[in-house]
């Protein structure tokens, strides 16, 4: 398994308007994350899954996870995504995962508390600018999951917490990224581990 | 510099909703490619520039340029994108390139011609999953230009156009990936040749 965890420091966490995914705290960037993923062309990773963090108003902090294995018509385009994340975000939650589609969970969770739920399956890696080369670590990683930050990267307070549960910060570009991208390329470096390609 | 053609099959060429991208013969693809190959985190690639052929009616085939050394206020999401290609398919347009914004220039003209025009400036790659592994050839590759078909890869007519001006077809990965993660993954292995990263 492989998953991903995308810190969106002003995404909104109510319901909001399919015509303005930036103006909704830049909705879009997490929606292209929700694509790179896990969709490949014509087909879905099913061994993939990816957790958003909402930190912005009202409600912060909720937490939207999508699961490659699990998910029903989910197409590559923002709008799509976005629907997706709209329709978990009108439910009312609270501190248990709650279904709002099919492969598609929301909850209301702070970091730490997600972190600590997650490291129990998972590898946690911290993508960061000064991290190690990803491809001198990368054969080595077991159920890696990667916590990424968006275009505002994580606050400090955030990142102190990501490192109780992490010392390996890893990067994958000497070029500054988007998410979507080091999503991508996360991926790509995984895929050519799994397959010798 | 480097360049990629990104063949949209079905793609329109007269204005089309914002709203329904897909709809427009899957007009989200080709956004998420300009993004892909222009936008880096908070930046832009000025060695980089896009052509989009668009080959849906009622007008095929129109060529949209987009280049990243003078493009202004491209930002990633697909909607973005998509009102730049929109303004650019509002214009009456012939046989000349003509400019439709900063950095965005449309023109009518076939395949055969276009290449015909790159390739006095680029070296042609075609991008195909039955290809050499991009990491075996990358470094010997001066000027770039990447051709690669949309969800509908190339017809068999356009691909014998493309094998005139190259014979040098190149993979990414062992899974089939979708246009726009095609792109992220060349601009990577480029930027890495470029940087010794």
């Amino acid at each position: 398994m492989r998953a991903f965890l995308v810190i969106g420091n002003k995404v909104v966490t109510r319901p909001f308007s399919l015509n303005d995914l930036p103006g909704a705290g830049r909705m879009d960037i997490l929606c292209r994350c929700v694509s790179q993923s896990l969709l490949i062309s014509h087909g879905i990773r099913k061994d993939s899954e990816i957790y958003l963090m909402l930190l912005g108003e009202p409600e912060p902090s909720k937490v939207v996870r999508i699961v490659g294995s699990e998910v029903k018509n989910l197409a590559p385009d923002e709008r799509n995504a976005a629907g997706l994340i709209r329709k978990a975000l009108s439910m009312i939650v609270g501190s248990e995962w709650k279904r709002s589609s099919p492969g598609i969970y929301v909850v209301k969770k702070d970091l730490g508390s997600l972190l600590n739920e997650l490291s129990k399956k998972y590898e946690i890696v911290y993508l960061r600018e000064d991290g190690k080369d990803i491809r001198k670590v990368i054969k080595k990683l077991k159920d890696p999951l990667f916590v990424l930050g968006d275009h505002l990267g994580l606050k400090k307070a955030d990142e102190e917490i990501v490192l109780e549960y992490t010392n390996l910060i890893v990067n994958v570009s000497s070029l500054s990224l988007q998410a979507d991208q080091c999503i991508t390329i996360v991926n790509y470096e995984l895929d050519r581990i799994g397959n010798n390609f």
